[in-house]
């Protein structure tokens, strides 16, 4: 059966899809359903048709996109704006709203510049992390990029949605510096120092200094959909003379409150610079086993078979990851500071490498943290075998070991209740952590996969009632996670409703994003 | 005269203060002329009644404001929002449109909380930056404030102007998290993480982590007119074992460019990680002397005087002061790297001082990089005689050798034309410089007054031409700045001012600042 925008006939359905082939080319419009399936949520937790796209146009830059604007107004048909839409756990490219017409920006993925002297570049949406990459080394830029889990991901899309990397840049949020924007009139807006409109290029202040003159929209743009950021820039590490990349294993789960009170201190002064990672066990063993060789039973992994399996692959119950960049003298000093402040756990065990020049580190982790994109993230989804898929819980943590602990030993417990393992870990922030949880579960598999949507609104539901909030949700859990934002009856999202009506009062761009409904589908919101 | 604010008779002008009397008390509403004084633009390069204030008001806390909103509405009285109005050189406490009511939130002074684990404080916007860091200190936190140039101003109101310091937590802006801000119509919202409504104190992650979840509205209300912030979040530096103050002082004009060149690579691999200042020599000869000393004339101060005065107190064309905090054996080895980079400018000469533990260093500057606030910044009242004012030119530089030489060769010249000295210098971010050039000028000599606003015109307009953009205006040049933001018809003044009317239709809240006006109030844009 065709999906249709919510209201909107078939004949004036098919009156738009022609009118935007006439803008992009109709090999740009995509409406039959063998090309929809790519934009379905592939790994979606309940019933996937809910958020079934009707269509998917592909601009090729910010004239299409205003002409797109302008019949999606006059037909009231909603956009749902991805620029790759390639972070599957949260909904890949599927709209929020069934019956939306993706806005596909791949297809923009110009480089426009790469700055060596003021280590910045200026991309469009369809730039992926491995594309950037690779453009800085075939063109022999001194410059590494910080990438995401996946380095498959758009440079602007990661961003915008607040993911974080690896590296000293690994806020993704902080590191971007001016943005273009086509709001849902067709009006093209630059922030920051880019509205001076000296251009892009050498002399244009516009990726060095973020708040310009007034107030600063960029923060506005990310995780909402207030408009479609067509251009962004992104300050890039110098390469480093040298690295070194340290793991510290831990042997009990309790460590954790003492890693977190020893990790918060070197965030604080520095020592420890890059966003680093308190892996739990089963996330670290995934990258170098799975599951059924140690557990292939029904349930949670027992913890016996946990002992066994980190045992034998060498693997502690939580894992440090961090790096420190620079010179070498200075990174001597450091790392016999940090050696020495986690040698307080006992049975704490310590490795390292160090890196100088133009090596390329051969494991996924260590490649992430060289400033090389990678895809071994994926190999989780063949932990639990199957047709692996995950959906995530993301709550934000204070950096305290209280917090940590108590963070971990709720979704545990939550997630042994509902079959699940705890595979997840802790990314350091200065002062907070973000918690990553991920139910991973066989999508084939009918029940894990009710199960998997299941445990995600408990894990909600506790978060909320211990005073957490997530910083991030799968389409299916967005009004959900948006609602607990509800101090004072809900004035956050009140006040980010009434911006959205007024810079887009027909409703037109994505609406329902994190929980945002413009007046048109304010009737729409509920959970799915 | 009696001011009154546009529009309004004195019948319903004394109708509103009879009720914001009740609200506040009559002691907390100004509206003698004797009062209002302090109202004025203390340092004001044209005519100073252009912005005077039609009374002030005083609130104690949140539901005053509400109430006191709610009368501004009914009667359309615009109200001028200072946290306390310290900043003398951008307007003081004055308002951009004249016959507003300032609204004048110093009574609300409270430090709400200040976490040691965490290293921030939440407080109201009447506190200083004295305020805090005598309450620290008196508390017993190993915490450190990072004072703006003076002292006096509010650590909230420094903060939204984008004002900075000098030590690591020097980009205020930057250091900013959580927001509790009151709209127009008197809904009460708190930003970020702060809207899973936690209350404050520990447990909560509002001042742990900016964005929260969907869009983030912070950084919009920063030099704005969206609200009236009425809490606000802000990190501390933990107090380090150890520091080191350096200066390097370079004897030639020229050297300007290799100073940036040097800097830039140091400040982006993080071997110096305060806002470094590169203070041109008259401003570091003014904390030490005053400009009759060695020149009585009219004019600008010849060459052939300033290299006098210069060797006579040992001070350079440019000094460079930086600081290094942390372990001790970590501040040696950078404090080596940076005197050898320096070191490839010829007659460079190096001083440092190591401090450690709880030292008070005694010189202002010393002082600021200590995390102690500091008043020395008025000594340059006294530069040129008479009853010293100033007015700034602030235009942001890429930070590039070149650029900064350009604006500095191009502000040296243009203030000799009108009689002034190069009275300036620049403070380091990362990728950009803040260039701030005061005009020093008598205020009872009405010539030099009128040619200090003159001046700044013609260096405005000057920065255009050449691509540049200020980063911040005296409430005379709002408008003028912020015409500059020119890209595509001023786009992102429009995308300003659709804001404002959404959320202030009556335009009750400080119209005309930093150049956004709101419908009602359109008409009166313009050059005063």
């Amino acid at each position: 059966m065709r999906v249709l925008p919510p209201g909107v006939s078939a004949a004036t359905f098919d009156r738009a899809i022609a009118q935007w082939s006439t803008v992009v080319g109709a090999a740009n419009v995509v409406s039959a359903a063998a090309g929809l399936v790519a934009y379905l949520d592939p790994f979606a937790p309940g019933q996937a048709a809910s958020g079934a796209a009707s269509a998917a146009v592909l601009p090729a830059g910010v004239d299409e996109i205003r002409a797109i604007l302008r019949i999606a107004s006059e037909y009231r048909i909603p956009l749902w704006t991805v620029s790759t839409g390639r972070n599957l756990a949260y909904g890949g490219a599927a709209p929020r709203l069934a019956g939306s017409v993706v806005l596909d920006l791949q297809r923009m993925n110009r480089i426009i510049e790469v700055n060596d002297t003021l280590a910045y570049a200026l991309v469009e949406p369809g730039v992926s992390y491995f594309d950037l990459h690779t453009y800085l080394r075939e063109h022999g830029h001194k410059l590494w990029v910080d990438p995401p889990a996946a380095g498959w991901g758009s440079v602007i899309g990661n961003t915008l949605e607040r993911g974080f990397g690896y590296t000293s840049y690994g806020d993704h949020a902080a590191q971007q510096c001016g943005m273009e924007i086509v709001l849902a009139d067709g009006t093209v807006v630059r922030t920051g120092m880019g509205a001076l409109g000296m251009g892009e290029g050498p002399g244009s202040a516009w990726q060095l200094y973020k708040a310009g003159y007034g107030p600063s929209f960029d923060a506005m743009f990310m995780q909402s959909n207030y408009g479609v950021v067509t251009k962004m820039g992104v300050w890039l590490m110098p390469a480093p003379p040298a690295w070194l990349l340290g793991e510290i294993q831990f042997r009990r789960e309790e460590d954790l409150e003492a890693i977190v009170e020893i990790l918060r201190p070197l965030r604080l002064d520095e020592t420890i610079r890059n966003q680093a990672v308190i892996e739990g066990g089963l996330r670290r063993a995934a990258g170098l086993s799975t599951r059924t060789q140690w557990y292939d039973g029904d349930g949670p992994m027992p913890e016996r078979a946990i002992d066994t399996m980190l045992d034998a692959l060498h693997v502690g119950r939580w894992n440090l990851h961090y790096a420190i960049y620079g010179e070498p003298e200075l990174i001597d000093v450091r790392h016999r500071r940090i050696e020495r402040a986690f040698s307080r756990i006992p049975g704490a065990v310590f490795s390292s490498a160090k890196y100088a020049g133009d090596v390329q580190p051969a494991g996924g982790s260590d490649r992430n943290l060289s400033g090389i994109p990678a895809m071994s993230a994926f190999r989780m989804l063949d932990w639990r075998g199957g047709a692996g898929a995950h959906v995530d819980f993301s709550p934000l943590c204070p950096a305290t070991g209280r917090d940590a602990m108590r963070q971990y030993t709720m979704t545990k417990a939550r997630a042994a209740e509902y079959g699940f393992d705890y595979y997840g870990g802790f990314t350091a922030g200065v002062r907070h952590l973000h918690h990553v949880f991920a139910a991973i579960f066989n999508r084939n598999d009918q029940r894990q996969t009710e199960s998997a949507g299941d445990l995600l609104r408990a894990l909600m539901s506790d978060a909320h009632a211990a005073g957490y909030g997530e910083y991030r949700a799968h389409l299916a859990y967005m009004d959900y996670a948006a609602a607990q934002y509800s101090f004072n009856d809900g004035a956050l999202l009140k006040l980010s409703e009434t911006i959205k009506d007024a810079l887009d009062p027909a409703g037109i761009l994505s609406p329902g994003k994190q929980g945002i409904w413009p007046r048109a589908w304010r009737d729409r919101r509920g959970y799915t």
